[in-house]
């Protein structure tokens, strides 16, 4: 399904990084981007997050990559223009974008601000705009969105470490406030260390939760508990551990996004207790019914954030001095970055420092 | 697991019916119950219903059947005495007991009247009392049970069909309930159309809801919409019904508890939508991530109710005239009806005339 595409040439001269095939090889490219519109922001781009998301899609995992592909759901910058009819920013406002750019805003998800449950909401890269033209990611110097699906970045928090908020950040973030998991006392297991995983022990210390890390890893143990702050880790390879935990969590946040037993994590939940999958395991998942039944547990879903809950979520992170751990790289490092997040070899984000590095070399 | 078990002489004599083995064939048995105790309601069975798990009961296909085995957790009657604490009951009121007649009592589950969801809750038969001694059900002519697991049955609900609702109607309704599944003008799916199946439809329809059955038994239709007031109906094997009522539903009620596919069910959920299992279905069940994930979904498990629900569930039952459909039998038809409850040959629940039909022989 990955196609290429006409290039239409919008009035405004872009430059970024694009991967050309399924090889996902990142290079430089020219492009443009639309008119500053009536209810349109423009930004400059200053630092965009890496999300494994970005890896699927330059290798068209996913099988609906647009090629040439700029990647970048997590961009952060500074506003340069805004339309004649845009209400909530003004020039020079610190503002971001995630997942999405544009939605059907008509269904009933648009009309709950569940954008991001609109059947034809429009991803930031590697799509389709309403009017066919391609949506071009955050790994690039500019963007121009509908003010709807931008972000205010709230002054206390700095912009390197904002733009992994919007999509990690509220992945996590709207299942714990969601499926009430956001209580002080209670207690939370996080399934996975990456950039999910860190995350959701942020936020769901930040709500007054006791953290549980549950990995495959022990050698992630130290780390959790001393630097991330969890309150206890479990090696869910070591039945022992895994038994003398039965029962104990009100929810547990699951990151992990290869294939992974689940009944033993449905084990650990109390009565209602919740287990929500925030990782897209491809492979279906083996679901023993009994294992539900008996205390009225449930297994859910959850994608990203609507727009409102990710402003929500970002005036929180703000507050509550919530931030991603990341590492900032130059866009000339990005094709090593690709390498090592397949490896998971990065704690936790890898962060682009656009504003500083991406220079149009033509 | 089946085990013999050395049967107490209880001051109290007791008479009922009785598998002796696996076979699950029934006959007379002659037994005893215990004194009634200081917060004890002795009662006088007049009607038992027959549910599936009486079946899985009778042939030990869960393991853990006790034989001499008197089946029933359906039953009601009326009080013939009350222990001195008890505060609830007097003699002559009608009562019935379901699912079970004892739990623990002091953990999180039964403080919060979740006595079913109680690690050590007892089972009305085949099953051991704190103290040792053996469980005997319904299919008998009197019960002696702690007043707390006892429900009082509203004088305007017929005492014959009283006794299904005790297991069957709780089992549906506490889900309904619990999962706000309970709001009028929802859209609202059944799956299985027996005994359970049966009580969802008039419980779903009692709340105002829409209630789409689906079921893989074309000649169900007629029977689901006109005589039990199903609004539309779904064959699951018909790929263009499912596929034309894709996200459309509230939430799904699925009692089957025969192997089947589920993720098509989950497809016919809208945003934020619910698929509750109350059948034990014993081999996993394959669950596609994510097909949770693309609109915050949920597959959740119920098991029957607490006490304090299980009284407001008659309690509604009564008010809003929500009765089983029921075909009464004597207890000697009872082998005859366990083998057509095995081929789902009934409309929708057997129910023992205990009270005419039972005579003690020897």
């Amino acid at each position: 399904m990955a196609s290429e595409s006409k290039v239409v040439e919008h009035p405004k001269k872009a430059f970024g990084w694009a991967a050309r095939d399924t090889t996902g090889v990142l290079s430089p490219f020219n492009f443009s981007r639309r008119e500053t519109g009536e209810k349109d922001v423009a930004f400059k781009v200053l630092y965009c997050g890496i999300c494994h998301t970005d890896l699927h899609m330059i290798h068209n995992e996913w099988g609906n990559s647009i090629y040439p592909l700029v990647p970048g759901h997590e961009l952060v910058g500074v506003v340069t223009e805004v339309g004649g009819k845009v209400e909530k920013f003004k020039v020079g406002d610190k503002v971001g974008v995630g997942y999405m750019v544009d939605s059907c805003r008509s269904c009933e998800n648009c009309d709950e601000n569940l954008e991001n449950y609109c059947p034809q909401h429009t991803v930031t890269c590697g799509a389709k705009y309403r009017d066919g033209t391609i949506t071009y990611g955050g790994y690039s110097d500019s963007m121009v969105a509908d003010e709807h699906f931008v972000i205010l970045i709230p002054d206390n928090l700095p912009l390197d470490v904002a733009g992994p908020l919007l999509c990690a950040g509220v992945t996590v973030y709207s299942p714990l406030r969601h499926f009430g998991l956001d209580k002080p006392g209670m207690n939370i297991g996080v399934v996975g260390l990456g950039g999910l995983g860190h995350m959701a022990v942020k936020f769901a210390k930040a709500f007054g939760a006791n953290v549980t890390v549950i990995s495959t890893s022990p050698s992630k143990e130290k780390e959790a508990i001393e630097h991330l702050g969890a309150d206890s880790f479990l090696i869910s390879r070591d039945p022992d551990q895994m038994q003398a935990a039965t029962g104990t969590l009100n929810g547990i946040i699951d990151t992990v996004s290869a294939s992974h037993p689940i009944s033993q994590l449905i084990g650990l939940l109390k009565t209602n207790g919740k287990l929500v999958m925030v990782g897209g395991v491809a492979k279906p998942l083996e679901l023993p019914a009994f294992s539900l039944l008996g205390g009225r547990k449930l297994v859910a879903g959850s994608l990203i954030g609507g727009i409102k809950e990710t402003q929500e979520m970002i005036d929180f992170a703000a507050e509550h001095n919530v931030k991603p751990e990341i590492e900032i790289v130059p866009i000339d490092y990005v094709n090593t970055a690709m390498e090592r997040l397949a490896k998971a070899d990065v704690k936790y984000r890898f962060v682009i420092d656009i504003g500083n590095s991406l220079k149009e070399s033509t």
